[in-house]
């Protein structure tokens, strides 16, 4: 087993790390200080960074300071500035110091999570700060590890509402689908501003977009529980089996606040399990005088947020609940002997992996933990009550401009507002904005009607960008 | 708009980064001088790392250096040491310098790749590095982004698994299920070695888990092509609809190979798609006297292996290829208003939302491509094939030892051994090992007796912890 005379390592030493992570961080520090002098959308055309990029692979290795002139030469001309304090589009992703570092310390320890027996410390971490958040955003006591319910990060949003379309859909069937595969219609619930999330895991879990539900929305662009009961009552009258219902607590189009007490109220009488979505919104009832977007949860079988994206901590970080914890575990539990273990079969463990759809799993509450222990909860809130503090002054100064009309009023962080003038005036103005690289925005469509989507949420995002963005619409208005 | 004269910031400036920074970054480095000092295995016991953080979130930040002797107070005793060279359980998730670097830049730039519009050099570099290990690992042409195939990064190949199963089951079915659900039965093969997470993706995909096949094995743990024709001529007589076929190249349990070339003759006469996971064992293509592993692969419609298990980059990283990208795509596309965009509508660029579950996605190519260039293909190769020897070497020793027995001759770096007094003997050398802190490795059941799993891939292995692990075995034999 010697080691051979050519047993040249190739490895980074410790020292090695110390030196070129200096030259990272300090790259990183860089471009947050430069961060206002690129472009915010990237004019980077389709093929232009594939091109630039050697055909083929370095044989030998090649020294770091080459990879980041690369980084600058040739990666950030294609990249769209999510960090920019003038990025407005789609919702904030907004990344912070602490975030970063956590990302570092999660690399360095490069540990697994599956079991809480590969890292105790990796599952145990998680719980506690997910408890925390019980408390920080007012949540139902249910949903805290010490009752029968429990927190977990996802990746996304997307993958909470299809990890709780599965537990619903073993509820509704006895368990029976996990074993047998599905053998009669299911159908699932959202209005028509749900994310798309819902259709690709409906699909995903095989009961069919066809038996997907649109409910109308009410003028609010809410879901409207009338209509939502009598979808369900309908389908269960030709023979099918309703099983869950997705609320949405800020929708992506227009952050629209489905009533969760009365969809809840729905979904007791007929018995369907009740996911709430607040991926945008959750984070605003960290601000006691916005806590008010969490009524009914209590109603609820399962809640997720992402602080990936409101909440300083980046990407990926999706909080999810559950008010009892054997609904999840029970639908996707597999233990092959390879993993087995002491801990695991006493009981007395959280395994992560049976509450996620993928095996592994990060150590992504490190990141978490340091964001929450950084701010301070007073912090978290004093920045978040600042971005709807914006955004309801821009709707203020929106709604007294002749030439543009507000589409609905924002209840928090994300003004939709449209040129009076028609579509073809809405869109020209997104486009003229987001070619002039000094803002990004998006758009949706609301009462069928193109509708500009100005969300604000980052990082460095103060009041001056916000104006700027306001002159620079007023110029084209 | 204008700020208030309370308007603190709370955020860490860029020179509080490059200061915290420094910090954390020295315990990484720190934490890798003295990975040898501790324990292998966690010592926690359920409850106590949570029980040792606060109850409560703190209301007011707190300074960083806190954090950290947190982290070496409170977290460190709570982890089990995967970057310890003593690790050898499970299987490899061997981190590395330029990989976790490629993590800080990730989470500095805090962009969003979920379509090309989003941040372009996200895509396209992803795209790449992808095709650059189609020739790094002599994949078939037709997984290059130039054919009609491509690549994408996945969290874990768990998720790949699932993604292949998904479009398998709409070209089975004439796409028809996603719209209407599934209506008939659906069958998948595996064999009784195939990675838990196939039960899992039948689960999910709402098969049911009756309708996943566990092929018989052959003598070496492989999959029989005979009894996999029989199974699908049966299920087809019967009525049923086989669509998919899961082989493995390294099963987890003993790193089996299954045959694939035959495999694959036997899902193109009957139609099948067939899914090659090479999670753990795909790097060692990289070497080209171990190439032979991929042997079959171009009649293979997807594949995929994990470089954060053995190419030295951080989880997560699974790189998952299709033949026919379509064939992906039309099985989960999504458009909703607010995402579309000219580059999406005019069908050059690639939108990786659509190859994968979630919508969000990190940049995590960038760790790869930092993995390739601070190697090159010679560094990687040359500590690949070094973990190889070294298990080779161990393999020789331990059947040249009356006392132990080899359970199968091991084909690449995971050695799979007993006591030949039995399970108890095998049990017991297992727990004094971990319980001893100095070195950590796992089990399995094969030919119905436990086996223990010394799996060789980690970064700092080299051939005195090896020669240490076997002299420690040997003590308690």
């Amino acid at each position: 087993m010697a080691e051979q005379p050519d047993d040249r390592s190739y490895h980074m030493t410790p020292d090695e790390l110390r030196a070129r992570g200096r030259e990272a961080l300090d790259w990183v520090a860089r471009y947050q200080e430069r961060i206002e002098t690129f472009p915010v959308r990237s004019r980077a055309k389709p093929g232009e960074i594939y091109d630039a990029l050697p055909t083929s692979p370095p044989p030998q290795g090649e020294p770091f300071a080459q990879v980041l002139e690369d980084l600058e030469r040739i990666i950030l001309p294609g990249i769209t500035h999510w960090q920019s304090p003038s990025f407005f589009g789609y919702f904030p992703a907004n990344a912070s110091g602490p975030a970063i570092l956590g990302e570092l310390l999660c690399a360095g320890l490069g540990v697994q999570g599956m079991l809480w027996a590969t890292s105790p410390s990796c599952t145990e971490l998680e719980t506690r700060v997910l408890d925390w958040l019980v408390e920080m955003l007012g949540l139902p006591e249910a949903f805290c590890s010490k009752q029968r319910g429990g927190g977990v990060i996802q990746d996304s949003a997307s993958s909470a509402t299809l990890r709780a379309l599965l537990a619903a859909r073993e509820r509704a069937t006895g368990s029976a689908t996990n074993r047998t595969g599905i053998d009669r219609q299911l159908t699932a619930y959202g209005s028509v501003e749900t994310h798309s999330s819902l259709e690709k895991a409906v699909k995903i879990a095989g009961l069919g977009s066809d038996n997907l539900r649109r409910v109308e929305p009410d003028a609010h662009h809410a879901m409207s529980p009338d209509a939502l009961e009598r979808a369900i009552v309908t389908d269960r009258a030709a023979g099918a089996t309703p099983c869950f219902v997705c609320a949405t607590v800020g929708t992506t189009s227009s952050g629209a606040i489905d009533p969760v007490p009365a969809i809840g109220a729905v979904c007791q009488r007929h018995g369907l399990w009740l996911h709430v979505d607040a991926a945008m919104a959750g984070t605003a009832a960290l601000c006691a005088e916005l806590r008010w977007i969490h009524a009914g949860l209590e109603l609820a079988d399962s809640y997720c947020f992402n602080p990936h994206k409101w909440m300083f901590t980046n990407f990926d970080c999706d909080c999810f609940y559950v008010a009892e914890r054997r609904a999840l575990t029970d639908a996707l539990t597999i233990l092959p002997e390879y993993l087995k273990n002491a801990a695991s079969a006493s009981g007395a463990v959280f395994d992560y992996r049976d509450w996620q759809i993928p095996l592994g799993r990060r150590f992504r509450a490190l990141k978490l933990w340091l964001v929450i222990r950084h701010y301070g909860v007073e912090g978290l809130a004093t920045h978040v009550r600042r971005h709807v503090r914006l955004a309801q002054a821009l709707a203020a100064e929106i709604a007294a401009d002749a030439r543009f009309e507000l589409a609905t009023q924002p209840p928090l962080n994300l003004v939709c507002f449209r040129h009076k003038d028609g579509d073809d005036a809405t869109s020209r103005i997104m486009e003229t904005l987001n070619a002039s690289g000094e803002l990004f925005l998006t758009h949706t469509r609301l009462d069928d009607k193109l509708t500009l989507r100005l969300s604000i949420g980052g990082t460095w995002t103060e009041a001056r960008h916000v104006e700027r963005a306001w002159r620079a619409i007023q110029a084209l208005g």
